[in-house]
């Protein structure tokens, strides 16, 4: 019996991981109907992150009420993997910039959901968590988060008061003591695919306020009062994230997590993989399909095809590719592990109208790639 | 060692099917440097018939200079294939569109040319004569060929002339008994993907006439010159060609090659597989290569890819497609001995950027098919 894994990327802009392992297992089935199929979709962090991990792993998702971007009561949830120890938090559940659309405004938004969401995994005995930077409507470092597990943070006035992005000047004095118990000797792996510093000209607020609704003057208002908090939590956390790549990611939340969660920063691709037990699972298995949008020499640096490739290299597994596009100079991909490159593309036509039919051109070539392999 | 065989098509407007076979070795090699390739281009009767021929089989190329389509002289050529049996005159060498460029007219042009081609041929001891119809910028049904083997034409008033499209109604008898006797006994096969009939509404004159440079007054000339013909044939030659599919080929030579010649009309993609001993060359083929540049529900009417199937499935030779674009309804071809389709887009661009780069996308499609075969 062949044992299959589907571990695709999203197709940005058109296709979402979850949906692309569905049509892979279909077509797969269809000539295969005895295979295997392990559907590990890959999730970078953002929205969708949690679905896809209980898609890969099987599990529970939680729905709890929690403090919205704007302190206001939302409905968000997060996932329990099979096994209970390991909760998958999305911070786009509770902070995500579609949670603000007509209202956006990174100086007031909080991160307090996310530390909610956090909060009520451990309580639930989780002592592995997974948080998915991305997609992020907050500049407040995860201060809010912070507050939500019982850090405590006061102004010159001695006055408590739950930080933004606005607000985090104000910041005279960080209290850890107060930290929720249960999140001792628990692991935080947060995922995250930027190196973006915490604040400077490549900082959180310079790279990704204007998409969050900064203007010029807001942009410069957040910048520094990141670099405030910089500075606070080296000196009286020793935690020193000025020259932590990824600090910056998801409006500071790189550097709250590190700091005050002493989370550790890990690409999305390793993070997915290692949960699932990637490794292991290649040990019988004959081949792999992963994918996404675009496949070039750039791809090289990157992530979710290569990271696949690499391990799969280790233990000889063939890895099929099936793309959107395929650019130049991807003869460097086959020496990488990287056995065959796919595109979906099956007419000549532009983007525009290529997107609205990629459902049935990515089911067609996943059929021509089946007869092929059955010869 | 492999045994491939190659038998694409032309892609229109492209790539001619003598490059998509150079390229498709290439990639091959690439792989299995033992590969024992046979290429078979597949021509359509029209330009390039003869080179294709000569590809597949070995042989010579013959130059001989001949009447032109205004009876000036030209350098024309045909082909005599491995073993000297046969030989491959391609119309459109002496009688093409191309050769009068700027000066387009069907009614006044001769397919003199062609018939000193074919004489040259059965005295060089040719005994088969393969004729490509295809590309032709005459309308003369055949007469002025016939002209250059020893058929004569009288008019009413017994003087002999050679006819040309818009004088064919001035014949009044025709005597073949000065027909050279090299032509006893010859096999003649004109390729023909056509089905018009000579005259009317579907007939030579008035379907391809217009792109001979006919306006409608011509045409109508044309039309009722070529239905006399078809009188005459009839009565003097006993031959009927009237319901003769493929008798309005090339301005009416497909009535002529069958009255003047006996020949038998073939489709083309017949005429190349059976001259080139492909129902024998399957016997221990491991995989064809076949394409067009599109295939749809449409191509099962067709041609290229579905003859070569229909041979292949009766030997159990599995036949991939390499095509350009790929439309709906493509189910139905692989149950007609089609093994997997594969389109040679890789990037959603419109066709006029995707025809600039059809080249490099076939060699890294079937750089793409390969690695999956080795799989």
């Amino acid at each position: 019996m062949k044992k299959i894994i589907l571990a695709p990327d999203s197709f940005k802009g058109t296709m979402s991981s979850t949906r692309i392992c569905a049509i892979m297992e279909k077509k797969i089935k269809k000539h295969w109907p005895e295979a295997d199929v392990k559907k590990i979709p890959v999730a970078d962090g953002g929205e969708g992150t949690v679905e896809c991990f209980l898609e890969a792993t099987g599990g529970d998702r939680i729905k709890v009420r929690v403090s919205g971007p704007f302190f206001e009561e939302i409905d968000a949830y997060y996932g329990i993997l099979r096994g209970g120890d390991t909760a998958v938090v999305e911070m786009a559940a509770a902070a995500g910039l579609p949670l603000v659309e007509g209202r956006k405004n990174p100086a007031e938004t909080t991160t307090y959901g996310v530390g909610q969401l956090i909060g009520h995994a451990v309580k639930q005995g989780c002592n592995k968590i997974i948080i998915g930077l991305g997609g992020s409507c907050t500049n407040d470092g995860g201060t809010g988060m912070a507050a939500a597990l019982g850090i405590r943070f006061f102004d010159r006035d001695n006055r408590e008061f739950i930080p933004v992005g606005g607000t985090l000047d104000r910041i005279a004095r960080i209290d850890t003591s107060g930290r929720i118990k249960e999140l001792e000797g628990c692991e935080v792996i947060a995922m995250c695919d930027v190196d973006n510093p915490l604040y400077g000209k490549n900082g959180a607020a310079r790279i990704y306020g204007p998409q969050k609704g900064a203007d010029e003057e807001m942009i410069s208002l957040l910048d520094k009062n990141l670099e405030h908090l910089a500075g606070l939590l080296k000196e009286q956390l020793k935690t020193d994230v000025a020259e932590l790549p990824g600090a910056g990611a998801a409006g500071g939340m790189g550097a709250g997590v590190a700091a005050f969660l002493r989370a550790k920063l890990k690409p999305g691709i390793d993070t997915v993989l290692d949960a699932v037990g990637f490794d292991g699972l290649l040990d019988n298995a004959d081949i792999i399909f992963t994918g996404e949008g675009k496949i070039d020499g750039q791809s090289l640096r990157g992530k979710v095809v290569l990271g696949i490739a690499a391990r799969a290299k280790k233990k000889n597994v063939p890895v099929i590719a099936v793309v959107g596009d395929i650019g130049d100079d991807i003869d460097e991909v086959y020496g990488q592990g990287i056995t065959a490159v796919m595109s979906i593309n099956r007419v000549a036509v532009p983007f525009e109208e290529a997107r609205l039919r990629c459902e049935r051109d990515l089911a067609l070539t996943m059929d021509t790639i089946m007869r092929l392999l059955k010869l």
